[in-house]
């Protein structure tokens, strides 16, 4: 299973006023474990962008399970799953790691645009070639 | 319908380096429609808090249809879901307002925890009362 | 004297667990007024961009004076100082709505850049004649 | 010397459209190594918010001496300047990882309030102690 992990402290500034990390600031945690991902395997959405795609996330889903609290770190796991369309689909797992609680579940999709901009129906060959080299699961 | 209406202006804080807004920034776009709808109809998030109730987002999910661009502004239109379940569920609608386009949709699904931040399985009375009074559709 | 005006809601996400709004969100408040003042006056930073001028901030300093809670509104004014220097200064002033308080003053100083992101020692001859033509004082 | 170290990874979300880190995100490098310093040192901001004291910011200066980009990791120095009166000065130095040149400078003024959220005039006692035993300098 190809999978990468990337963690982050939490700090004051992430928190609501009930104290735990307010919602909107785990878009930033998915980003980070996928881009975590992409280094690690080689598909890092701004070397794509530097080839003239461009991969914006056009949905996004995040469940929360419990909370992260002052002092905590969250461990962000990211797992790349294929799929037969023109798209980059992601799950992620965000741990709380003093204890290993999983704080939320979340996915992400993405699709390919090319340099003018235009939605690309086929998968790209280079992404292609790739899903082939590392038949992720 | 119930319906509640906010815009902002984009900032050039916002944007990535596609010169489009980034998308966690859309999770506050969502808020600002929900607090405007708890304002005029008055289940302020803050005001249940006061209460006693907290109403943590367990589930959101975006998807993105178009794009936002330096000079633009959102205006985000939120709608209350009538659930049976102990859920707040809200269904936005966010416009591109110099033409109107829908650059996304979006869903999100509050719960209620009672001052020991236990699950509440039953819809509190306040909000029951709340829904026989307005009934939205 | 030139000065224009912006303002934006306070949203939960922008609070702190103190319940005011955490320090750091007020740098998108000084972008909000400086790019009102860049549209109301025809200096907008993404304006000079297209032209070939970046103009990024080298100092940022706010003092904070009060504070901001859930249901507030921050004004921001914003006030071109000129500069001999090959500079940008703005002035700031944020205010509580409800009741005209000064929350925080703050001062922002850019560069000019150059196409190949080299620092521009003399005024670039377009914001030299805009300063001629509008005189800020 | 007291100094504490932190470092984070740059994200995309943090980029602007000049493709480099936009600069209101540095407030939030400078709570990182603030914390970091809090934690080793034994003068964390939460802590002292359970002992009853609250410590807002209340001056924040940055200056911004080099860009950060895609793939960088910045490292954020934090170091306690003592103060005579009833204040909590951090300086900062904050490092592009990959060539260690210094990419902002920034000071913070912190200042005591009390359960009751007045200001308060003398240093407090837990404070004073602390610097007595530890003589930052």
């Amino acid at each position: 299973m190809m999978e990468s992990s990337a963690e982050t402290a939490i700090t004051f500034g992430d928190l609501d006023p009930m104290g735990i990390v307010w919602h909107g600031n785990y878009v930033k945690f998915l980003e980070l474990g996928r881009e975590a991902f992409g280094r690690e395997h080689g598909i890092d959405a701004m070397e794509m962008y530097g080839q003239g795609f461009f991969t914006p996330i056009v949905r996004v889903t995040i469940e929360h399970k419990a909370m992260l609290a002052y002092g905590d770190t969250v461990v962000v796991r990211a797992r790349l799953r294929p799929s037969p369309a023109a798209k980059i689909i992601f799950h992620y797992e965000l741990l709380r790691k003093r204890d290993g609680v999983t704080v939320a579940t979340a996915e992400t999709v993405q699709v390919f645009l090319d340099r003018d901009r235009k939605l690309m129906l086929d998968v790209p060959g280079f992404f292609r070639a790739w899903l082939d080299q590392h038949k992720p699961d």
